[in-house]
């Protein structure tokens, strides 16, 4: 159809040959919509097409199935990029007008679960689908620790702000140091200093903080401070996912409603997400008895609020084989320099979301809605 | 009506006071185009108001008419951008579709006129309207020289290309042979390398390179390589106003039909051009006998081809001064480092072309309509 | 003495005070010879007099140990950036002309030496003198895997870069490549292609490129990108510390005499090296029947020959917590964006090396005397 | 001798070959002193055998003329480098302690001396040495002028810093405020803001600023300004060339001793150079009544204080040619996005100063002790 468009749309694919340069991304005119839209339309009937007359053979099935997953995490990236880009406007435009806002509402207490430990099973299963980077399930050696029992909020990032968090060199990495000093970070990104008050810049446009909501759109670096701060440290992905796997977890994410409703918030979904807390940590009150009961007690806001750090780098599992073509080159190439994130956040689609996902991204990337849950050794 | 417009639009006034930076403003995402619109109207509508009520001021109808001649600018810029933002596509589209390719025509081999000599008076009257920095009129020295009857076509161009001319650094300034060597030039902006053949991207998309027509998009550091090559120089801007400015040459200008019809082109009005170039050319063959005659057989393409480039620095003129306040950051804060380009291109407003016009850039652009007329000693 | 010495002379202290900026510092005039010694003499003489004295209290005396430590770090570091400058002179000039330049030998071939499983036990037993990075000693979970019995040497590299091993993208990490492309890397740094053979810069000046040498001077992106070519892996660091330390290791490695005399070396020991390899892989040859004699049957070339590349991201182990004060920020600010080398250098002090040690670079550093040994899962 | 030698030490000249790249050359170590003392040996002797057997053609004696000009441009560089160098330790080592500095003294009022006008004669005669860029002599055209009496002074360039002159964009042209603004520039270079008094770094190293002295080491953008502020402007080269140039000028200045004594100055010698301009001002003051001894009333401080900016871009004089081969680059080739300075400074070497001599540095440059004297049109 436009034999040019393979070049124009390879993002990074070296097996596909020539790409566009990417730091001129940005200056690349787009083909007219009526030309966008019919090469679209061609390629959903020609996949239609396949998918009706049953004339796919089994591996063009599997490439069908992670396009769609691709696809989904593009939708999540474009509402990434619409903010940054939205956020560079000196008016605030909102991206749309009519999105609920977040109301403040009360935040319970943190508390400290105990996690799993000594021998446990990660990764994915192989049933259903999942990336190729999130397995094989292998086992792994968990050290004692505590998970937090909710994410950190807006009004305890404030408190680490107002204590000079972003002052005070001895809490932070050297290379995020440099970088704070460098591009002057002295609070999260669209956090905006008004008159006296801090506002927020989201989707729904300029509004003031809400202080229980999860802080959001910060750096590895600024996890990182922020847990030294608090005498704590990042989980590791392995306990992150141990702590959320649970027989009933997924299923019940599904149902909880935990998710901002029009799935574009500003608007984290606090309220619902305490509703589920609640009860939940009702339950680890009641049940400190028996050790399966505490690993059944699970932390709450652990899917769907926002994006959480841990402090594992993004490396291949134990047995991991990159496969060939293209399709290698999707997650295995980028093994190197990266921090896992794991949960999923308010614009994550809700298919998207499972406890043995990997979300990785560099260490000072702050424009994805990324935030933090704190751990301890004991 | 929008207070923050004035910051969003600010793009060099340090006297209207906070300005979007330079290096960002291609992320800055648009008011809709409802508010830009309405925002416009108001403007136009007070404008208008003002005008036909005879409320302005006499300074303040002159602000006015500088402002028709500032957007007259940016209706030019604003093809020059349009063409660069494309030719970064590697689908090449055209800006329109309709519109006329030049055709290739014949073209008059090079004479050399002689220009004007001694004390001579450039600048603009100040009759009529003329940019700040087009005056005073004042009295320069000219020595013996000589100008080429026509501007530098792609023929010739072509011919210093395939005689290394990209390749010998002893025609080249050392600031230009280095961009050259860093930027990977090897011919004029917008050729393309095709199979055996030069193609060039202009408004009207892809298409053969013309060889008759007046090669452009060349900086300051190709021109000035082409002249060392020909064994000649660029013109001074004196040399140039000189040449172009006769009592008759600016109202022939306007009737000549030497500007693309469109006002678009890639579409170079060359055939136009030598129409008017054959006659005159004609008047400096049987009239070498008296001074008077000769000064009177202007070259041609001078108007409305390309903006020429000459070896004069922009500087001020003798008795210059900068007005007060914002109007004063029009022209004069810029006099450094930018050399002066006379004449107009095919995409100039007609009404904005005259012989003591002082366009400039610095000598490595090449996104605007630039090319060059030789000159020589004599 | 000199209080301006305190920032001229802090590298990265924050806790310290103010420091030169890290860019500029190649700018840096120094203090002349008669002064710095001056200033050296009276440091030495200082601490010798508390040490004589017995006035030091017990923690100053930790950092006196600390700082010899130190100090040996900068003995190894000033001569691998020697290197490097001369490097940059086209000259070539040879730091000392009477280093004895290595000979071709004789390489065993490569075998598999099984790694040792399940939980196991690293780091850093708190007697005698370790960075407080290499504890807390703890448990690690391991894999089935194998370990090379010995480096990847000079000739396996040229084997790889004549398969095409630099322009095959497959083999890269995504920013290994984009770095590998912007940079012109195609061969290790200090490879120079000469008239249709290698050679190699080293501190004893240009020569040909010695086959049997450890391949050095290369990054993690090189050392992985081989490791993929030859369907291995690079090793974990607690596969390598399992590999390198038995009860006998460190003594035995103290008298074996691998490494190069001079300890300047061009010149890696490698015939030394093999001695003691020959006798190693004869073991191993042998002893294939028991667990226990595999287990013993270490690799060659462990220790004193190039700093081995793990693919372990350089964390803290779990109940790591960094100092108060200046000996805080030595080791854990940097746990961020680098990876583990193991084993200890040609030019690293002889009482420097232990199998716990964890030297550590960002993946793009290469004047490091850096090789790699392959691993892979069983 | 030592064939690698013309790469390593080949500056710019394309037409003898390779170059080491310019912005690695800080990088590059040198041969030791033995070695280059012995090269520098074996030219000095090769060049004075020739000389002494009179067996160069005439073509080489004029290349060795212009080679031991070269060569004096070199040891004024150097110094400038050494102070620059000397600069970026916080420890501000003196270059030589035993430098006499400059004592303050009474500066005499401003005048302004009528300038020469009409049609003029500028440029070297070609009658002993002079740089190609220094010709053709030719014919210009000056405007009604004055020039300042003598230089500015440290004094008047803190009036305009206390008069927010480094704060004032109206002042400043448009590539200037945006430099500065990146650079952070507050004063000249070399102005170190100590306890309520500006300190200032010479040779001599750190004293007290001198307000006598005339300004020193501003770039272009500075001293443009300075002259907006003071409701003035820099003169051209050629109003600066005809003042400067008088019969008994050249053969004055050999013997006025307005030249710093040790030829290395912190120390500019303003005490001389003012008893000189005494007299001169004295015999302004009593011979106003004829137009030919106004213009005998030259100005002081013309020669050997600093260098001084004029408005003049660099450019070639009518007429001018570049000679071919290595020679031909020695000037034209810079001739773009330069200004000429004029006068000389306090190390450049005496017989290095002329009225026609042309110093040229691009806009932004401080290092070179570089001021200014005002002009303005009358």
């Amino acid at each position: 159809m436009a034999p040019s468009f393979s070049a124009v749309f390879n993002s990074y694919y070296n097996s596909v040959g020539e790409q566009y340069p990417r730091a001129q991304r940005g200056l690349l005119t787009r083909p007219d919509l009526p030309t966008v839209l019919e090469y679209r339309t061609a390629v959903d009937e020609a996949i239609l097409q396949g998918l009706e007359s049953g004339s796919f053979a089994l591996d063009q099935l599997d490439i069908v199935e992670l396009g769609i997953h691709h696809e989904q995490q593009h939708q999540e990236l474009i509402l990434t990029d619409v903010l940054h880009l939205l956020s560079q406007n000196p008016l605030y435009p909102a991206y749309r007008s009519d999105l609920p806002r977040a109301e403040p509402c009360e935040v319970p207490a943190l508390h400290w679960h105990p996690g799993a430990e000594g021998i446990q099973s990660v990764g994915h299963s192989g049933l259903n689908f999942g990336f190729d980077n999130e397995g094989p399930r292998h086992k792994i050696l968990l050290h004692p620790h505590e998970i937090g029992s909710r994410l950190v909020n807006n009004q305890e990032f404030r408190d680490f702000i107002d204590d000079d968090g972003y002052k005070r060199p001895e809490l932070w990495l050297a290379e995020g140091w440099a970088l704070k000093e460098e591009q002057g970070w002295e609070a999260p990104l669209y956090w905006i200093e008004g008159e006296g008050a801090w506002q927020h810049f989201s989707l729904a446009g300029l509004g003031a903080l809400i202080p229980s909501e999860p802080v959001s759109h910060i750096s590895y670096f600024e996890a990182d401070a922020y847990a030294k701060w608090s005498d704590a440290r990042l989980p590791l992905e392995g306990e992150w996912e141990l702590t959320a796997h649970t027989p009933q977890a997924e299923d019940n994410l599904l149902e909880s409603g935990i998710y901002c409703p029009t799935g574009v918030a500003s608007a984290f979904s606090s309220a619902a997400a305490f509703t589920n807390a609640t009860s939940t940590t009702a339950a680890s009150t009641t049940a400190t008895s028996t050790t399966a009961a505490r690993i059944t007690a699970r932390p709450s806001q652990l899917f769907g609020d926002v994006w959480e750090w841990t402090s594992s780098a993004y490396q291949a599992y134990p047995g991991y084989r990159a496969g060939p073509g293209a399709l290698g080159e999707y997650n295995g190439k980028f093994m190197a320099n990266q921090y896992v994130l794991r949960g999923g956040s308010c614009v994550t689609p809700r298919q998207h979301i499972r406890s043995t996902y990997r979300n990785f991204f560099p260490a000072h990337a702050r424009w994805q809605w990324s935030g933090l849950r704190l751990a301890r050794d004991v």
